[in-house]
């Protein structure tokens, strides 16, 4: 299963394409979803692909990867990202690679969307480039998973 | 839809009447709900009511209310008001009036009460009236759906 | 004299109206006034109504409406709300109970207007329901004052 | 069924044995089981052990067992310390004797696991003995709940 | 009585001249005043001269030149500068250009004279320059009221 | 008039007595003039005693100590004591020698009760004496004043 | 024994009069001795009069003065007073009324000589009157003592 | 001498069961010394039981400790918990476990109890067991220095 | 020009692969421009590429980019990143799209390297990828470009 | 040369006029060095003025300023006010009156542009003027240099 | 004797050697002793040497050597170096020249480390360099003492 | 060139002797530079010696003296010690020996000097011995590069 990539979601990203368009754009979760699995195939790699606005059970899809030897991590925490440490352990307690992303330059908005306890777990980190970014990060994420680009 | 009005309550509010009288006094949340009903049938307004120890529920639920074009949203988001992002962001995606209740004046108790993410997407807040706040959160929220009131 | 109500104005809320309308509104203070009458006939409630962009002003008037055993304050202080502890005092030092309301919800404004001193001494806080706050405030003052309500 | 203590366990912690031994041994989450039961046949104390990654599901845990009247709760709330209010107010619902249990010295750790929402509820805080602090909280409770121990 | 500019002054400005020469100098207020009054027929400007120790003294004036159409305000807010909540709220209901002006260089002297509420509401700052820096403030609002100078 | 000593009381110490007596005991502002005349007495001095609820007048007061060369001030700031740099101002602008004085021990308070912009003009502070602490500041002012003493 | 009263002083107070004469003055501790003995001769109470530079050499004195039931401690912690908890639990472990003394006024120094441990623990406090500090601490302390004065 | 554990306690301990009761409880130091031997014996190591006001001498210990090869230090700071740098240094140097103790659960009071020093070279930390933890702490190390109990 | 990508490098990063190499990997400067002439090809732009370790020599590339309407700017600002508000104000002035690339993971780092000054002007950041990231970083940028990919 | 006044300029105000005009303006630098040599004339003071990008070479001038015995030093450091402690140095070492000019209000915008470094050096500051802010700075300059004007 | 100069060193510098080796060298405190000895010899000054691990008796040789009139301290206050103001008060007491030494570069450890009291009474300080930073000291000390170093 | 030492000076360094004498002392530059040469020569090294305004030029000689791979560095980076990252970085990069050098005691000045990146690369830092600094600067380095010395 080192094939496959958890594509992992937070709360609210299911209203993608329907809230706050000019910050978050117009292309709905189904979208990333098909986005991703085009790009695995570029990679040949699987996308388990979930979103839940449950903490709890984005902690669980995290064990999960884990338990089932995934090849890495994409995920974007969202609300969570702030505030997560469940997450975070989570992260931490699991050997894989995460990538973490985020649609909008959360750097560029509200003070307490500045901070991220994930990044503290994440190899790298992507933010800004609207839907791309889950594109990038799987690119990115292959990348480093390909022995000789190192 | 438009003619209904989602009460939702955080963690712990289930316990109402029975957890730390003194502050939080004797009536139930059965009482709160017979008092919402009270409430919104003065205005014409159905009630949603709602309860979930689960920050991912509130967040689902935030999300229905928008979904099903709610009139409006009463929240009392109790030990998530300071901590919830996710609630916040669900809030924010939904466009619809959103009241912020709390039993306690929140403001002369500890310090890490003083704080609310929620407030930011609040048209108004409302604490310290005990249980009677929902019924007065209702009445303000059916003269904000009012035009002429202005 | 426990039948009258004492609403206070801080600085200026003389100037309702005329003021930034679209944070507060286009109602005038006389507005404000002749709604806080109505509601005080409501539940039978004399109505003392003042307004000072004095401190000091608004301090003599706590103590007056302590010294005449009023049945509570309302009380809006503005711009001293955030830095004033001799109000703060004033109102400690009576034992009325006292609602602290704003026009605007000044948690989603500028970060000094969301901490409050007179808070310390409110039995409750309400802000963002625009003037009609002034109606809600008085309701539930009135609500507490009646042994039934509980 | 005051002679039953509830051990409640947060996130990941049904990873313990195999997420980063260093930091948290190579016992598992059923070794603590084991250890907690064999700890409560000491005292004649049932035990009602649980785990959950999700916030909510701890406090329903918490609550019930207040509805319940157990004798006490021994918490490791884990990556729920730190950030859990919900939490907090359920344990200060309750009037249970509460022991909060953490495996590693998190005082040593990085600087936002110093600080616990939980502490403040609880009796009595261990931390850093590995899973053997469960044992001595366990004892510790016992000795607390034996009043001529006093 | 565009053709107005109100020069308002806080508390203690009346000791110009007796307090503490080193850092104010030995002009009086009345040489203020003079100052102001010539500085003021250079660009055809009558003068509306105050000063006050009371806070809410100078909102009140502040009303008046809205209230009255002022050309602008100069004001030196002296120790309310730092403090003072409800100035800048008067200043941000008149929409009248502002000019904030003090004698000596605060941002040279202790910590809390550095920070001004009353700098938010106001088009341009001057200080340091000793009373010279009234007739300054006025040479600058007169170029700020004259269209073609841009 | 180096003869005089002005003893100013700010916001609500004209309740003294009735407010709060278990925080600032049952003795009257009365008393305290009539302690304070008597101190005098003892060491030949003349006291001016005054008492408002509004910051410009006890900055006015301080003022007329200074221009009538009275021999020192006792002031009892209050609710000003923490936020008025233009009592500060007004007090470094005389050359007098200062006494601060609070009835109950400030530092034992609220946190925001602990700062005195005052102190930083004052020569010497008491606290937490009652109403005696106007005497022993006449007293110890007295002593300041006898050459011999030093 | 409730007829003595402690005189503590902390590190450095040996040096008096000859160190920094200009923050000090010039009296000697030998000076303050004296002065505390003739205040307590004026009220009828034995001194009890100690220096250390040890933080354990105070504690040790004031867990004596408890233990020898005097009647109340001043204490000019000096150095310690900034930084010492095992100090102020030693006067807290104590029921003795405890006056703090400094010779200079702390308030208008350094930051780090504006905070006190030690005030918490104290019933009023004293700064700036040079060495008459000890001496009206010591009429203050007695005033306390006598039940009609109240 | 590795079958020796050092109890060292720091200020004030020497006051047990006379100070604030309702906080430390009622039992004496000497009782302290009687259970801690008791704990001893059950795991067949001896007590060195030491207590002092004075910083230097707890150093002092620590450093014997370590010189001696002690199997271990159980160490109840007291009011040097938060302040001193010397036993966290002395701690340190020597590389025996250390277990810290309090008597109340010092994270439910002062904001100024919440930070230890201590914590980061100790292995363990117990509070508010009363001196109940004192008897925990010798079993929790008693079980660190069996190599089966891993 | 507007296809032309500036792609600029601060200080140190001439050093690449000499410099740690465990924190930066052993590429040097010159793969990276190949990297990003090979990326530039991809999306048929060409590429400016600079590095300098001087703040003010980026600051004019930044201009020189803008005045030359290049299509956008990648920029590794390094040491600058967290310190220069003169790149910042040099982006903003700009209008072009910026993308923020860093080679290691900055968040999972000291603390002074989380705040970026210039992530306020970019509307991407990117980091942790290696040197990999230059290549995502222009290929998100080109999407960004290109109109049809919203 | 003590007739020449050094004006100097920061990062990025070679582009004014271009860089967001809504702040800025649409004045050019040259018109901003035409308008100093013409206030320069009003005087009979030359104007040496100078645009760098880099934060050494202002360091540089002001060197040169005090090494020519300039009259004084106009400068607007723009990014570099808030960060640069190299300029700070500079304009200490010489004895040069210095004025501080900002075209906007610093004040009104970001936090991290209220602080300067450069204050801390300057006689006096301008903000908020527009680039007329040269011209009163110049005639500020001026009056402060002719001894009469005291 | 003012050709004396007092080496003064603080806790746990008794264990120099054997204390972490990789971060204190493997010199004992003899070793220092010696170094000391032998560079006092070079400048013809004798040495005091002195370790304590109580603050009070390094107070009282701060003290003894102001009182002996010795040429200057060098002084490694070692843990009371970031928390005693009883050693930096003794040491503005005296007016010998202080020079401060650290063995380890304490600016690269841990933040509490970071702040020196001491260092506001030090001329000069020296950290880093092992316990040749002692030969140093008195080197540098020595330079001082010769007046044609100047 | 394992013989050369770099001596590098940052901003306003060339003005030694002439800027803020009681601060700097009266040595200039060129003293310092005669003073490292004699130093140098005492242990058979060679001196590199520079100065500049720019902080990239710092970094150019900090890089140029680890290609040439150089015994060590000494640098006094005067204004940019508190803001410099790329100075910190790129001492960093190389592994030479630093030692930080500053001629006054930057710790008993403004809050500002006391924070320093610079010591973060550094083994060991000297202050407040004036010019003397560097001489003991390169005698430490030299006994540091001296194997047998340890």
């Amino acid at each position: 299963m080192a094939t496959t990539i958890y594509v992992l979601n937070g709360p609210n990203l299911n209203l993608l394409g329907t809230r706050e368009p000019e910050t978050y754009g117009r292309a709905t979760l189904g979208d990333v979803e098909t986005m991703c699995r085009e790009a695995g195939k570029r990679h040949g790699l699987a996308i388990a692909f979930h979103q839940s606005n449950h903490e709890g059970a984005l902690v669980d899809w995290i064990q999960e990867a884990a338990a089932k030897r995934a090849a890495g991590i994409v995920i974007n925490p969202a609300g969570y990202t702030h505030t997560s440490i469940a997450i975070l352990d989570a992260l931490l307690a699991g050997s894989l690679p995460v990538i973490e992303v985020h649609i909008s330059n959360v750097h560029a908005r509200e003070d307490f969307r500045r901070h991220s306890y994930v990044s503290r777990a994440a190899k790298a980190v992507i933010c800004g480039f609207g839907i791309n970014g889950y594109s990038l990060a799987i690119d990115g994420l292959a990348a480093m998973l390909t022995p000789s680009k190192g």
